[in-house]
């Protein structure tokens, strides 16, 4: 079952969905000892849960949709708990809305994505790689889920879909936020699909985002974090960290690109930039060792191409502008000789992404940072796969040391 | 469904139950400065998950029941723990039990609820304001759940209740209490509906509950919070706030009212009072800076009116003594021409509340708190509402700032 | 239902399942005031929530499998949280593994069990007794639960079963381990039954188990709580307690004994070795205050016997190589004189048990532990039970404080 617990009422108008998903990573690192002693935690090798998130979701009279997701994963994630309070438990979709009640579109309120690019409105249930690019973690991830209202709508078959939304800033990773200062994020999105035969299993996707206030002003950091990540969030070491920023202005954010398939294949690139106006260190103005910047630009993009050496394909899901659920042909299972069933081998896909970030400046630790992945994802049916990712990052232009690192990634992924 | 997932034995002897609620609160203040400064913390708008609870319960062979519920909004409530360490998932009802086993009765063991008055029996999924009375609040709240033993039966049509406990005190937030003392609190309430029709919608609640020894010595604080709350539990101010009181004698406490319903119409009044004998500021005598205070008497009562726009009633739960799920005749829901199915606006209510708390004395932070509430509930269906609450609040009898404020609350609530 | 939530897929191929299980117990000790000081923390009566577990487990396509658990119960144990985080949510299994699938043989990647013996490998559902022998502890508790990778197979239609596992130390209580030195801890184990008829209620185990560096340097330690126990981990004090050992060499640990079933008679005993060369107190050679204690050895063992009163008796679960799910022919209920059911008492049983642990040495604080356990099972159904255990200890061979003390116990389990 790719649905999970559901329930549904007997004229199947109102229904409510019970599910989860469960991600295992193995990792191992190899990097100079001068290069892991210049990071702020050193790399190590380790097995750790990514993901243990609880979902449920449900629609009411055919209109009234909401989604409550949890991740418990970092339940054990205590350490920054005295001086810098982690949540341990991620509060992801939180969120009620309707669909074409009294006039056409979707309205969320509440805790929500808010996807740049098709890169981030891919489920992680559907992602292609272990980790998104770096660019994304840098530049759309601290802002990637935020408390506000939102409202989409498609046309033409979902072929075009617009969506907006009006958020509080700062409120990432969990459901909450206060403040006094009235300030607000906003986002805009616009992708459609061009071309779409999913019986033909090819599509085209285009598609751009522009955001604006998604950081408060201390959190307009640009860090970003290897792309196989190991241990507790605190062990996780950045490769690319600003530190804190400051700034009186609201940063911007947007993003553009495209991703295609045709039957076994698939190609997509995109861009991200990121612009902070008049930022300084260690404080604004008038603040001890306040250090003025200028302004800064921040960007990246990521290339990526994908083969599957099973006769199966990427569906897309056009409403979220993102990759769909694999649904492999023919799931892995051994040969039943009692019944007759053939076996099955899952499916067998070859994934390939180059990716780039620049923080925009040279400083010790800022810098520059490019990966080159190559992956191996086996899918042993639509709810269950590994992946193998092997990761060449180079660090340049920083102050401090430069040097290249390599990582290793094994997961288990399991949803339902 | 109003039920959640439900699975069932085939002769229907046995069930579990998985269900869950979630409360959205969108909330906005208005007070002077000079007050605002004034509080342990300042009033600050924001969005925040005032509940996320998950609810497991069950009968086995018609006689035995269980349930267990725990609350995850304050999962990324971490700030107060190097000193005073803030649970972040609370435990409410937690207990095993059995109805007409041997004998009549419930017989309920574990961590429950202790309810002394009608508002508090009524279940947050039924309350119609989005926040209690701040009598309640500060005299009843401190020790609505507590780890002990209780038995409850009920008469002539469960036209008439009583339902006495025994528990240990200070096991509010969590199912673990540890003592040496051998301390027990204990409660008692006897309620009843002299008038009940359900067909025809008229219904009169009396009752009254009396307790003795909920609060641990340096717990029998008399606080009260705003009545529209925002943000983490650290973050909402008192505005009536003793802090910590000690005696070596019991706190008392005791509430009875009314609650009345005739077709859309619904009317309510209740009256708590609660008494400590020999109390001290600072620690009891010997204590450095020990202050007697002599006895203290806190003391609060609400009066509310319900008014349903739509053909709507309040149903009332006899056995709990509390306000049962409203039922809209006309859920919410659009013209579909498809199927020919009518159009629905849900079920509209006004509501209004006067309320008042007199923590007993003058003091810095003590006082008085009289509350006018206005409030209009919109219930989509049996399983999803939206509240919309505007409070002023008068702070009054206090030996530092006095001052009214106003604050204005949506809540978004679902629950299955 | 013994089964909680199930949802299969049509062909019974495939199907996932929710669960869960509660235990509240309620203690009480008696302990001379100059043993309870000598003690970390004090005894202390009290109520405390056990167990609160999330179960999700599911097989894919008849051979795939996954196993995600945790347990909420110290979700209030924020305590220890500034020098020393303390996890509040405990995940136990995150599996995903394989039965049959390519080759015969179950294999598991993830966080699993890593039983030595028969009361190890018993479910905590099923266990006679409110907690396992104090050797159980002290010597296989703190590698019980380890992040790896499992293979085990068992022949004869199960009668005889082998489990090898490699896995990370350190992993106990969470799904992460990282580290830069690449130890792994392994774990043999062979069980039987070389007696075994379900029909008539006989069987016999015989089995065996060993493993190598489970236990972290600075984690060696030996402690055993009380075997009843009260309040949030941290309120629990150690009976014995050899503080932090290290030691550049692995620990190793062995477990072997049998457990015999005929009808409602049961009997086993097992004996546990755990052997630590060339230990320090302190730290390492070079570390201040170093102090070599040489080779070290704590040993323990059980003797149980187990006697239904009514016509139950306890199954052997043959693969995991523990105790199964007592089911009672008589499931309690009251008399239903509307539809002529009979009543029922459940299933009573009594325990008897004397365990002993020796931690090797005689130093403040270690010493050994002997305790006789007589207990009372009160099986409601398959689902729910209530256990009485009353535990005379005694504490010998410590140079400080040494004496007896006596505690009582009640459970209220249920699980589904």
């Amino acid at each position: 079952s790719t649905e999970g617990f559901v329930q549904s009422t007997s004229d199947g108008s109102s229904k409510i969905r019970l599910g989860g998903s469960v991600n295992l990573d193995s990792t191992w690192y190899s990097a100079p000892s001068q290069l892991n002693q210049d990071l702020n935690y050193p790399l190590q090798s380790g097995v750790s849960l990514r993901r243990a998130v609880i979902e449920l979701e449900g629609t009411l009279w055919n209109s009234i949709e909401f989604a409550f997701k949890a991740d418990l994963a970092q339940s054990t994630d205590l350490q920054k708990s005295p001086n810098n309070p982690q949540p341990n438990v991620f509060f992801t979709d939180n969120w009620i809305g309707s669909t074409d009640l009294f006039f056409p579109g979707r309205i969320r309120f509440g805790h929500q994505k808010n996807p740049l690019t098709f890169e981030a409105a891919t489920s992680s249930k559907n992602i292609p790689f272990m980790e998104n690019s770096a660019a994304y973690d840098a530049l759309n991830d601290n802002f990637i889920y935020l408390t506000g209202i939102s409202y989409g709508n498609s046309w033409w078959d979902d072929r075009l879909t617009l969506y907006v939304d009006v958020a509080k800033p700062g409120s990432r990773t969990s459901v909450f936020s206060v403040s006094s200062d009235g300030k607000v994020a906003v986002l805009g999105r616009l992708h459609g699909f061009p071309i779409y035969n999913e019986e033909e299993q090819y599509w085209l996707y285009l598609g751009g985002g522009y955001s604006a206030g998604g950081q408060i002003n201390d959190q307009a950091s640009v860090y970003a974090r290897p792309l196989i990540r190991s241990g507790s969030s605190f062990q996780t070491p950045f490769l690319v960290n600003t530190g804190n920023l400051f700034s009186e202005s609201s940063n911007q954010a947007f993003g553009v690109g495209g991703f295609a398939a045709w039957g076994r294949f698939a190609l997509g690139s995109e861009y991200l930039g990121s612009y902070l106006p008049n930022a300084y260190q260690n404080g604004l103005p008038g603040t001890v060792n306040s250090l003025a910047l200028g302004n800064l630009y921040g960007q990246g993009f990521y290339v990526e191409a994908l083969y599957f050496l099973t006769p199966d394909h990427h569906p897309a899901d056009k409403i979220a502008g993102g990759l769909g659920r694999v649904k492999p042909v023919s799931p892995l299972r051994p040969l039943r000789e009692d019944t007759g069933a053939g076996s099955g081998l899952g499916a067998w896909e070859l994934a390939a992404r180059y990716d780039r970030l620049d923080s925009g400046r040279n400083y010790p630790g800022w810098g520059s940072m490019a990966s080159w992945t190559a992956g191996v994802n086996w899918y042993w049916n639509a709810n269950a796969r590994m992946m193998f990712n092997y990761v060449y990052t180079q660090l340049d232009d920083r102050t401090s040391v430069n040097g290249s690192m390599q990582a290793l990634g094994i997961r288990f992924a399991i949803d339902f």
